[in-house]
């Protein structure tokens, strides 16, 4: 199975997702998000991972269908509490209907994520529902770390890893270690792919934050230095200010004490990021969380691994 | 096992829950939420299924806990979306927080509820789940339709009664039927008391319509006629629209299309209602459905079942 395999699978099983009648009000948003353009590479780990230890992933369709629908849900619910208004270039629900819209439906695409979840063979039903609702929980504390961190002015960059370790990366931990689950493999292989997971997750935001400046914007499709902008934490500004003296410092934080939407803005930061080698430094944790994350695969029994290999290379040398 | 054991257990457990201690922000809501004083109805409802089947009911505690966590994130959420500032008394999480707490808070306390599900021994965790989820779905459900049906002027008899039969029968129905289950009880006995539930529910929400016009302000502890005042959908308001003819539907009409905090608002459409027998009217489909839950407790096969008859009877006739 390959990767667009995969997804294939995926979009086919989403688009054939039937929703019941009523109420429009709840469902159709529900519908509405997850017909929007996505990576899916979530689910398609799930897949995947199964694959590598059985030659159908059939098994893993609904877990799959899980974590996509679980993925969704955080989106729509995190959109409200970020007044993020646009998803994916759309409208975000709250926005296209009203926030008790995106909390209501929110809640019951959850609810539907545990519902597919149980379509799963029973054989492994009560590890599998520990597993997702774990991970399910520490995405929640990521999300509340995220928002806590928001109001801080300074973190530390290990806050900031383990922030992003449980918004993001468990849940591609989980993943691999559900579909891995399903397809019978042992418990050492589950926990490899876990780690390769979590590595990767982690690379891949940090990816994300170095996309935002670095990134070619012919590629990446937005203008570069939208996180500076906004005085968003990312992995470039804490690294930045765990590294700068005392002056550098001052100077970071009094353009992140305002709210200027400018080129200078941007071009000021972007001076002091490269007299702190914020770009260096950021490629040299980016290629560590890879290069651990491959060596956590180098634990997994099964010779198919190698696809796996693959998607973490493209994940992390993509330009959008 | 009397409902004062059932209570006790439920309380004791409540207390015992340990939360994580970080993040702090996402827990502690949780934690003053199922500190409130409430009916625990619901839990000990399961208990007492399951208390039917076998001398204990130590098996049925997750499942319990499960439904009470459960409900309380529906209040957590309901809350927000009902911009209801007072919960039991206390402040709303909402409002001792902030609105993005009470949806985060509430989403962990939904993940929550179905880690305690899956503590559940294993020989049901299937169907226990399908049922859980099925009944969060209907929950949903029925919060959507009541926020939909606060916009209409006018909305049916038919239409009210399965609103609440989403929004509050159903989960009686099912913490009944999944404490039997785990009892131990067969197919039949599990229908039964899920219809017993469904009617009780449905008795229990008219009953709470009931009371705040009706109920003796010394025991109800509340002025009468709030609902009347924020023109609140009421099985009495649908029950009096539906019987009115063109002359007094209009007059309640008037008064329900005003923002009036009057009593003199609250005398006229209790004029209204005694006019139209609003008060008879609802105690007559009251005890019908007290009648119909009882039917469906005598399709119950275990000699234990009075318990249930006598709760029947005291949430029907309840004055607060």
């Amino acid at each position: 199975m390959t990767l667009s395999d995969a997804l294939a699978i995926i979009n086919k099983e989403i688009q054939s997702i039937e929703y019941p009648k009523n109420p429009a009000g709840l469902y159709d948003p529900i519908a509405y998000l997850l017909a929007l353009k996505g990576k899916k590479i979530r689910p398609a780990l799930t897949l995947l991972a199964c694959n590598l230890y059985c030659d159908e992933a059939k098994e893993a369709i609904p877990v799959a269908l899980a974590w996509e629908i679980f993925h969704n849900f955080t989106l729509m619910h995190d959109d409200v509490m970020d007044k993020a208004d646009l998803r994916r270039g759309q409208a975000a629900v709250h926005k296209k209907w009203n926030e008790n819209t995106a909390i209501l439906s929110g809640d019951a695409m959850l609810i539907l994520s545990y519902k597919y979840l149980a379509k799963s063979s029973s054989r492994n039903l009560k590890t599998l529902l520990d597993l997702f609702s774990d991970t399910a929980a520490k995405i929640c504390e990521g999300q509340q770390f995220d928002m806590e961190y928001e109001k801080r002015t300074v973190i530390s960059e290990k806050e900031y890893i383990e922030m992003i370790r449980l918004k993001t990366a468990v849940m591609l931990g989980a993943c691999l270690k559900s579909g891995a689950m399903v397809g019978g493999a042992d418990e050492g292989d589950q926990q490899n792919l876990y780690d390769f997971g979590i590595r990767l997750g982690i690379g891949f935001q940090i990816k994300d934050d170095w996309l935002d400046l670095y990134g070619k914007p012919e590629l990446f499709g937005k203008k570069p230095g939208g996180d500076i902008l906004c005085n968003k934490k990312t992995f470039l500004l804490v690294t930045a200010l765990e590294t700068a003296n005392k002056e550098d410092k001052e100077a970071l934080l009094y353009w992140l004490g305002n709210d200027l939407q400018s080129d200078e803005k941007i071009n000021a930061v972007r001076r002091l990021y490269d007299k702190l080698s914020v770009k260096e430094r950021t490629q040299t944790v980016l290629q560590n969380y890879y290069h651990q994350s491959i060596d956590a695969l180098q634990g997994v029994s099964t010779a198919r691994k190698k696809i796996l290999e693959d998607i973490a290379g493209e994940l992390i040398e993509r330009e959008f």
